[in-house]
């Protein structure tokens, strides 16, 4: 079987960073899974005695504790500095930017609407920085049965797709007097975006390799099933089936922004043997 | 020849007012038309006294002035007040919400955006109110060959369609870090031309009534085409063809926001005589 990987794929400069300062901080927890990719959370463990705690409240006094590149809710973040922890803050850069925006804004009267997922992590603590009750909403549909006020401010978790956000901006600015709109969505995951599109139309079946709770991993593998019916999303190459290979001469190949090289890899020479 | 009229046409709020402030004030001047309607200025300074001088250096000193209901540019106002005019303000006040925004967001540093004709006198009165050089572009095509910067304001001139301004901010979001969207389009505007688009779809032929000079009135006519082929602009009963409803059984009539009520009349009973 060929195979053609992606222009843009994989690990962006946030998990990358993450990744770095966990192997630098060994013997420490991360709160939560520091980045979406449960292979390589299990690595970190093994060779760095870096281990997840989920539950703030059971992390003991005192402990090096890194923030996943997600970030937390403030309410957590008050919870660690009460417990004298050593905080060492992995949240990718691009997720503190919706966070400071939220704060500021929920402070100068604007209702927050946040577009993303309210059960994924990065927006639980997106939702923590607004001092009012924002709008947390994942679709359009979902943002047309509620209350707008006039002045409103629009932010988006980092990995959902432009087209949406427009969609949604769309209609704020048809019923808002201003609406004040960041563009939060992460340029990594639109190249990726951009590429599995791109890739995906020239080739018989594509792959997409990730986590299977990685939201920009199930965003490919979405844009992917668009353009090719015969796409699948991998963990690794022991999820590969060789029946999806029967008959098919070109293989596309893209990962998520959490999926380490050395998986990738391993899924890309085992394709190759189909 | 039966005639249905549009659920909303003619006169907004603002025009009302202006009217009223110019039959206030006998034996003023206006700096430029009042309203962008010949025949209804025609009848101010027949009845009223009430004249229009284009050139703001030609003003005598300490003449009333009234101000249209476009504005004029912060420039002409400073003239005024050289000259010790009696300022009489009937600027719309949704035409007066985009220069003071352009104001205050220029001064901000926002690049300014303003959707709008460059050489209508409502967005020469709103340019004139930034302290940067704004991008002033009257389609996506005109925008998409700027540069633009990362925090940008965005206004409409009052009586653009409100669907272009979505594209624009679409454009806009897509590319800039921070996209401020102060949707200034009046209602009274969107009214009108959703009426028409309304009504058109059910007459055999429609006429618009209104100065062919105003920006609304060309807008409605531009609606009205789209759905009803024999559509046609009028400025009054004189114009109207009686060949344009030879073989119809239906008219329908609107008027742009600038059209005075007696006009409109005379022409729907010209009209119900073919």
């Amino acid at each position: 079987m060929q195979v053609k990987m992606a222009k843009n794929y994989g690990f962006c400069f946030g998990v990358k960073r993450a990744i770095e300062i966990a192997q630098r901080n060994r013997d420490s927890l991360t709160l939560g899974s520091l980045i979406h990719n449960p292979k390589e959370i299990e690595r970190l463990e093994r060779d760095f005695d870096v281990k997840v705690q989920e539950d703030v409240s059971a992390i003991e006094p005192h402990k090096s504790v890194i923030i996943r590149t997600h970030g937390i809710p403030k309410g957590d973040l008050a919870i660690l500095k009460e417990k004298g922890a050593r905080i060492i803050d992995a949240t990718c850069p691009y997720v503190i930017k919706p966070q400071q925006i939220v704060e500021k804004m929920s402070a100068k009267g604007y209702q927050i609407v946040i577009f993303g997922d309210a059960n994924h992590p990065e927006v639980k603590g997106v939702i923590s920085y607004s001092s009012t009750p924002p709008l947390s909403i994942n679709s359009l549909e979902e943002l047309q049965v509620k209350k707008l006020s006039k002045k409103v401010a629009l932010v988006s978790q980092t990995t959902k797709q432009t087209p949406k956000l427009l969609e949604i901006a769309t209609f704020l600015i048809a019923r808002c007097a201003e609406v004040r709109i960041f563009n939060t969505i992460c340029n990594a995951t639109f190249d990726n975006q951009e590429a599995v599109k791109e890739l995906s139309q020239e080739v018989d079946v594509m792959i997409i390799v990730g986590g299977k709770t990685s939201s920009n991993t199930k965003q490919l593998f979405h844009i992917a099933k668009g353009f090719c019916a015969d796409s699948y999303l991998v963990e690794d190459a022991q999820d590969l089936d060789p029946q999806w290979f029967k008959n098919k001469k070109l293989c596309g190949i893209s990962a998520g922004a959490s999926t380490p090289d050395w998986i990738i890899e391993s899924v890309r020479e085992r394709i190759t043997t189909f």
